[in-house]
């Protein structure tokens, strides 16, 4: 069994934006089903879930302690590690791992008080780690901090989870060549733009890596609400085999 | 009008604390009304909503973009902040401005990308600030960062929010004993404790300060689970005039 699951497709700004009536955000507010929330995986087995990301605030209530196996972080940008500040005040013996970039870093006090949290040593890119239930294989991408994507493979299932990310490395570009990718999940914050894009990608750039990679399937997350504004008028010019994330959407 | 409504009454670990099956843990899961979540207050005029502190993760789900007059923080950590990380992103032109004690880090890159937040020249202890709709003197208070408790003023009410601290600085304790306290809300994290606790009261501190200060009204709040499983059964031996607070609570 491995079931993985979008539990949210936003930006940092999220959908709604706070204080905006735009038509992505007005349809947000009247239909839940459209609300975007920090971007984040959760991946189940029968062993427990992995967690790719933790931006969402509430997850102990979401989660029962004994669910979590482990977290993987992409980065530590607030919105892929909210959720943690709470989690972490845990009074429970065990510890959660939380495997990450070499960020020495951190975001603020999270190294300094990680109550429950377990951080392992920084993943070192390219390097597969076999888990229990499935490998997991660290990949650079191109952000404002050290960020980091994952290829999940189990039984011959190859899962390429890109973000946050403008672009690819050119290594990351190359090793992702070299693979079969069933699904390909990758960062796409907004609509087509004239210049190019910092620290995310827009439907451009998520074009480029469509007809690089060539996944049978690639959705796209990490969605602001100017590209859902501009999926709302030009979602149907996109491949047929490109879909949009939602939150809570099952991926397989 | 001057409505002052407890918006979150918990420590940093909230209650429930994840994974915990303590008798106080257990009563939040089972009855919503005991969950406490991140300390902070809302003052609510004809004008508009003051919030103070702004740990609560979904804000921009509680109140819209134009309720919000201002936000005026005690300190910089991530529970009594981490509800700015969204709001910040909203794409307004007008700005939210945001008063603060004196500390030039902030918390994580809060300052770097303040967004629509609009962070105001650092309090001076003691100076009284005269907005529209009531004053505000902030207090020095004794905590692991640069932490200000608030007197709120309005037509001769009275009203002390002191927290996070451990004990009351001597210049602090000598500006409220001047005061008539209408009402002195004061964080109380711990139940009795045989050794001086860090950062926080317990109900030995509380309980000085309450005799001290002799306040008409006092509540306590920043409650940990530890707490809420004492006063269960110690409630009672507490003065009446010592309440307890509760998320959702009306004041005044």
């Amino acid at each position: 069994m491995l079931n993985i699951r979008i539990l949210g497709s936003g930006n940092a700004g999220q959908v709604p934006v706070w204080g905006c009536d735009c038509e992505a955000c007005e349809r947000a507010k009247q239909d839940d089903t459209f609300r975007r929330g920090p971007c984040s995986l959760e991946i189940r087995t029968e062993l427990g879930v992995t967690l790719i990301d933790a931006g969402i605030p509430n997850l102990a209530e979401r989660y029962e302690f004994d669910e979590i196996q482990r977290i993987v972080l992409t980065h530590f940008h607030m919105d892929h590690v909210q959720g943690l500040f709470h989690l972490r005040w845990s009074e429970r013996p065990e510890k959660i791992p939380v495997f990450r970039p070499d960020d020495q870093k951190g975001t603020d006090d999270l190294y300094k008080h990680a109550g429950v949290l377990d951080f392992q040593p920084a993943f070192i890119p390219f390097e597969t780690i076999q888990f229990d239930d499935f490998s997991i294989t660290p990949l650079p991408l191109l952000h404002s901090k050290i960020t980091l994507g994952y290829v999940i493979e189990k039984n011959g299932f190859t899962l390429a989870y890109l973000t946050d990310t403008v672009g690819l490395p050119e290594t990351t570009q190359v090793f992702l060549a070299n693979k079969t990718l069933d699904y390909l999940i990758l960062d796409c914050s907004e609509p087509p733009t004239s210049t190019a894009p910092r620290n995310h990608n827009d439907i451009n750039l998520a074009l480029l890596a469509y007809h690089t990679l060539q996944p049978k399937i690639m959705m796209l997350t990490h969605i602001s609400h100017r590209l859902d504004c501009w999926l709302m008028e030009h979602g149907d010019s996109l491949p047929d085999n490109m879909l949009i994330a939602k939150d809570g959407m099952t991926v397989i």
